[in-house]
């Protein structure tokens, strides 16, 4: 669990783009994070959480942003500076943190507080710029076993002169790598069946419809089955039943609209079910969707971003998170955006970052064992 | 209204594959048929649907099939064998027939009674065939204002020597109609915020993904735009809001992720707009489906299969209906298959079928206005 010798993983909590819910997505989210499930600790505030195994978690952003975020919530709870990762290591962070005082990394500097509330800004793309890339780098050496995103906004990030469509792309760049997959989780709760949730890997996904026919390959679907084959059993804590998406509809009707399913997507299939993983498919999507949403799967594998991205949202867009894979450090995110239309009004929902870091904490677990 | 001169249309209820969940369908929606929004007139049993407009629908299949699926119910309902329309249109519907009386006109010979129930069956394909075919007939005929249909299974159809996809096909090819449109249409209830229903049509629809690309052209989504925008004033009862989605993820991400929305979806859109169509877009396909669900739109143009059925499915898979446009007769059917895994068990759910004879019942009046 990086270089502290315990047990217990330190995270990143990047504050994201302050004009955006990410401040009070964090706070609101944030004394659910030492639940531990016991009836005498409840939660501040908000419905009661799961209960989630322990961690360390620092926010990295501005102490006076996340101060403005709880006052805004009403909450009673303070903000502790903090000067450096290694002044957190060297204290008891259980004596001087906890769910009524936040420890926060000053990512961002004074001069950027002026960011407009709700409103796209140079300074909140910088803000979120600079909060991010201390993360990956606290990742990239260790002294935190994993990073979660509150949302950025890309024309934001662009007006502070990072061009980049999102968070994956700045990952991949930073961490050197090529070929990730976006996984999308579903914790249970209203509208989905199961009581482990819901995983849905994309074979394709940033990029044109014209070129998922050559993406969509037989060792790139089975690569991505493998994919979250592994990521499933985490979250499940067994081997997690897997469907996987054809990508014309009506599963291809035997070759009548698309041989895709024939030729590349089925041979996949039976090559992981002959490894002895639980994958059936190819389904038509449509049917197989709603099938996981009334608990028949543990995890879906989607040919294209929106087959995957339509379903997860209606089932509960708010409480999704995303967890990039293939990266050499865990980061999980919670899957919806800055959300203007609602930010800084104290009533943005925070299952979603409640839950990313649930994925990320039981993720830093698995990787140490 | 038919030959009738009376503004009640007829409609026939074709009974489907036997096997499968029509027949108790048909009689666990029929009570509420009739259903005027009055207290001292309660639906039999169920939720309380909402009021129709009147109708005199007639069942098109086996009486002795749907008595035994009113039995299977626990219905305390009688079911009347006609011989024919002619019969029905000489006599007083209402005092004949009502929600403890179902008029059937038998289509289907004694021969195919042995059907198996919840299994493939070349009798219960017939039966399906048969039924549909009486329906189409009385139709194109006039002697019914809409047909609605209870679901058939493709591969019993098949062992009858019946060789089509699906009803569509098979309306097509007796209307002597080309070109014709799906729509889904789910109407108020769990799952989605809109209190009026939402309206989803395919500008491509059975095709393989390959083809979408030459068959999405600003002509093509104009036409879905008009199509939409006529069949969801009915439902609304006042101009709709219409939104429009992408075919590349991101919306394209201004033309990274493909150019369809720049060349084809968006022209047609702004024409569309500038005509007097309250409609925007294009948009990504899942955050447009969310705010859809969030009651933002009364209908919504998909650009592929899965888009829409994806969406409505997860929205209300069993109170979904789906609507046949551009044939010269009304036609609307459950959203639903035969459900084996379900049928003769007495329990299938009838919102479906409910919501499919209120659809007919509002377009028939629409029409004959």
């Amino acid at each position: 669990m990086g270089k502290t010798g315990s047990n217990v993983p330190f995270l990143a909590l990047t504050m994201g783009d302050p004009a955006g819910v990410g401040p009070e997505i964090i706070t609101g989210a944030w004394p659910g994070l030492f639940y531990s499930g016991k009836a005498e600790q409840p939660p501040l505030s908000g419905p009661r959480p799961a209960a989630i195994p322990k961690s360390r978690p620092v926010v990295f952003g501005h102490p006076e942003i996340i101060r403005r975020a709880a006052i805004l919530r009403g909450m009673d709870i303070a903000v502790a500076e903090i000067d450096s990762l290694d002044e957190l290591r060297r204290i008891d962070y259980r004596r001087h943190f906890g769910p009524k005082k936040i420890p926060c990394l000053k990512t961002v500097p004074d001069t950027l507080l002026d960011f407009a509330p709700a409103e796209i800004s140079r300074a909140g793309g910088e803000a979120a710029w600079l909060s991010l890339n201390r993360g990956i780098d606290a990742a990239l050496a260790g002294d935190v076993a994993a990073i979660v995103t509150a949302p950025l906004n890309k024309k934001s990030l662009n007006l502070a002169g990072h061009h980049y469509p999102g968070h994956t792309e700045i990952l991949a760049e930073r961490c050197g790598v090529k070929n990730f997959g976006m996984m999308l989780f579903l914790g249970p709760g209203e509208n989905l069946a199961s009581r482990t949730g819901l995983s849905v890997v994309h074979v394709t996904l940033h990029t044109a419809m014209k070129n998922v026919f050559a993406q969509i390959t037989r060792k790139s679907v089975l690569e991505k089955i493998y994919l979250l084959r592994d990521f499933a059993r985490i979250m499940k804590g067994s081997a997690p039943k897997i469907g996987v998406c054809a990508l014309n509809c009506h599963n291809g009707e035997n070759g009548l609209f698309g041989d895709e399913e024939i030729r590349k997507i089925a041979p996949a299939v039976r090559k992981a079910a002959a490894d002895g993983v639980d994958v059936s498919g190819p389904y038509p999507s449509d049917t197989l969707m709603k099938a996981a949403q009334e608990g028949a799967y543990d995890g879906i594998v989607a040919m294209i971003h929106d087959q995957g991205h339509i379903a997860v949202k209606l089932m509960g867009m708010f409480r999704a998170v995303n967890v990039t894979l293939g990266l050499p450090i865990i980061r999980t995110s919670v899957a919806h955006g800055t959300a203007f239309d609602r930010a800084w009004r104290g009533t943005a929902t925070n299952a979603g970052m409640f839950e990313a870091v649930r994925v990320a904490v039981k993720m830093a677990h698995a990787a140490n064992r």
